[in-house]
């Protein structure tokens, strides 16, 4: 034995408590936290199982779908991006990206790595893609496989337009993979009914999860594309055909794949169980809501959304330009420190650009916006007195 | 909307307290449980990367190694069998399989989809494989990545040669994976020392955390090589260039690359803390002695260990044979039943031939073997008891 323990190991573990309304996770409820501390069980246990069933149900609601082969992955929301593009990838396949933001770059990282084709289609700064833009690109690339995040976390746009690109899949055989990680529960989504091939979320956004387990779903048309693959996807752990058997969606035994934490489970089903009683039209109403009244709040500051068109703005996660000459980093230090608050900057295009508020799950209320706005409100005035003071300082 | 919320979710979490003395998971301490009802913290949060930070120094202490890339996967032990993979093969490279079990057939699935050109070299039946046969393998195949399980779960192997197949490794030029998802905790493993260049665990065995995050660890030599290669490893999810930047095992600043589950950390943080606490060497023995007396006790009740050779028994999962006549199913059903007490069935090769019994972690005590071995005894009796009687009523 030569690597001792560890000193760091001796101390107590401390978690402060926080306000997430950043771009997630955001806030568990009590209920689910409580829920992570139950026991574990084995994963192939019935009372496994059957919660595995319960999750599975509760995913086709809050998707709306009938998809069999609905489930989760084992991993984050990045798991479930990678997931999608696997499982329907071969060799050179053409797969157009619609980016609105750094979603798209990403899955395009996935989607080279497994030998694909990679075709681009971009709106320019700050606005969603036109439909437009994207039958142009489809006639251009003629995609195998056609990509969008509905909203996208980096910028805060939203595409309205999924129903129309779902048509216009079809016309194409083109399967439709689409992001709802951070939109879900934010805006309308109707899988089945927009022909929607493949969707996927995030867990510790709207629905109050724990991170860590991503449900997605397939349609019978991705099924029986994957059914009829010439090679295996590239991935075991992400092979849905072996994972489905697992989460006993084809109707055949299940056949252990890998040992899925139940920990997580409890905490997805208290989430999913809290959620459908809810309802998604309520939830979804109520996120659109508290949107509004931020977007308000914001502009009676005297502060500007980073998205033009109010219709293309996601109301889960809010970008709003950082006022000239203020340093996002110190209005976000000023309100964590002070209120253990999280507002989050921008990623990928809009690193210093905008601060972004999540409005998700727990955090969607509206008391829960009036304290983000008289926090961001007093954060920057106490950056910009504290400039002035500085450059006064210096005179 | 035309998929109503499920009725099922209406129901109550209820969660069963059993006795987890299979193959794994195992029973996580109280400790452990009550940590992961803390509240979620934001996955680039100072206080998630500062116990992230504390988890890969407990890695380190539990695998001997002062490896910088050790961090974990964000999925089950299969994840980290498949990233040890991913991130070693490129097209066409021999990948040889030393195989005890169903382990290695398992790698050779995943390694396949990475264009390995996969060989095998198989023990017969119920023992361990001997150096002279993975020599004469290494001569025959030339193998560029060489996998093996160090306790094969399956079949209750315990590889002890690790260090001269370390040796052969280098000699060969040859990457040396070794899985010790099973292994870890009851038997000595020194990374560094035995030159593995590849080793990852399972955190819900013998560590007695939550499954759901694998710790893994990559040599010098496999960096140098991982950073050399011709093309990116085939999954982003699974990249350690990049994995290893977010866990801040390369001096370079923390970049996102997934949203990790805090929930898990503090759970894998309170195992590791308590495991570092106890001591390597102390646990070990504790799992020797517990496994010594269930041996003893198999054979005081007339019953048979499924591996031939007393030094080639992993001590972790416990193989015992199944009595001629006896459905392991009923044994299993019974003591879940009565008792909620796991003991398994085999797996792969051992199916219907083997009991398979944990004693990992917080089960690895000697109260808890003989609590298991009265049971097991109770359950066959009660088992053969009832066959008679129901042979009785036919007459």
């Amino acid at each position: 034995m030569e690597v001792p323990p560890p000193l760091v190991l001796k101390r107590q573990l401390f978690v402060p408590s926080k306000t997430l309304m950043g771009p997630g996770p955001s806030n568990c409820s009590q209920r689910v936290l409580e829920a992570m501390s139950n026991p574990v069980l084995g994963h192939m246990h019935p009372e496994c199982l059957q919660i595995m069933d319960e999750v599975k149900e509760g995913i086709k609601y809050i998707f709306q779908t009938l998809n069999d082969a609905t489930m989760c992955i084992s991993g984050s929301g990045h798991s479930g991006m990678e997931a999608a593009l696997c499982n329907l990838i071969e060799d050179n396949d053409v797969v157009l990206m619609g980016i609105s933001g750094v979603w798209g770059h990403r899955a395009a990282d996935m989607a080279r790595r497994y030998n694909a084709d990679v075709r681009y289609v971009e709106a320019s700064f700050s606005r969603a893609l036109t439909l437009d833009e994207i039958r142009f690109a489809f006639d251009t690339h003629k995609p195998r496989v056609f990509f969008i995040a509905q909203g996208d976390s980096s910028t805060g746009i939203l595409q309205r337009h999924i129903p129309e690109i779902g048509e216009l899949c079809q016309q194409h055989d083109c399967f439709l993979v689409v992001d709802v990680v951070a939109s879900l529960g934010g805006t309308n989504f109707l899988m089945d009914e927009w022909k929607v091939d493949v969707a996927y979320t995030g867990s510790q956004k709207s629905l109050g999860g724990p991170a860590g387990l991503t449900p997605i779903s397939f349609s019978k048309r991705a099924m029986t594309h994957i059914r009829q693959r010439k090679s295996k996807p590239k991935v075991y752990y992400f092979d849905v055909l072996l994972l489905g058997q697992y989460w006993g969606c084809y109707g055949t035994p299940r056949i252990y794949h890998h040992t899925i934490s139940t920990t997580l489970l409890y905490g997805l089903r208290e989430a999913l169980a809290h959620f459908c009683a809810m309802g998604l039209r309520n939830v979804v109403q109520r996120h659109q809501e508290c949107s509004a009244r931020l977007q308000l709040g914001i502009e009676e500051l005297g502060l500007e959304m980073f998205v033009q068109e109010e219709k293309d703005r996601l109301p889960t996660v809010n970008t709003i330009k950082v006022p000239f000459g203020i340093d996002w980093r110190k209005v976000a230090d000023y309100a964590m420190r002070k209120y253990n608050l999280e507002v989050s900057g921008g990623l990928g295009p809009t690193v210093e650009h905008v601060f972004r508020i999540g409005l998700m799950g727990e955090n969607a209320t509206l008391e829960k916006v009036d304290m983000v706005l008289s926090i961001l409100n007093e954060a920057i005035h106490s950056i910009k007195l504290r400039a002035v003071k500085t450059e006064r300082s210096k005179i």
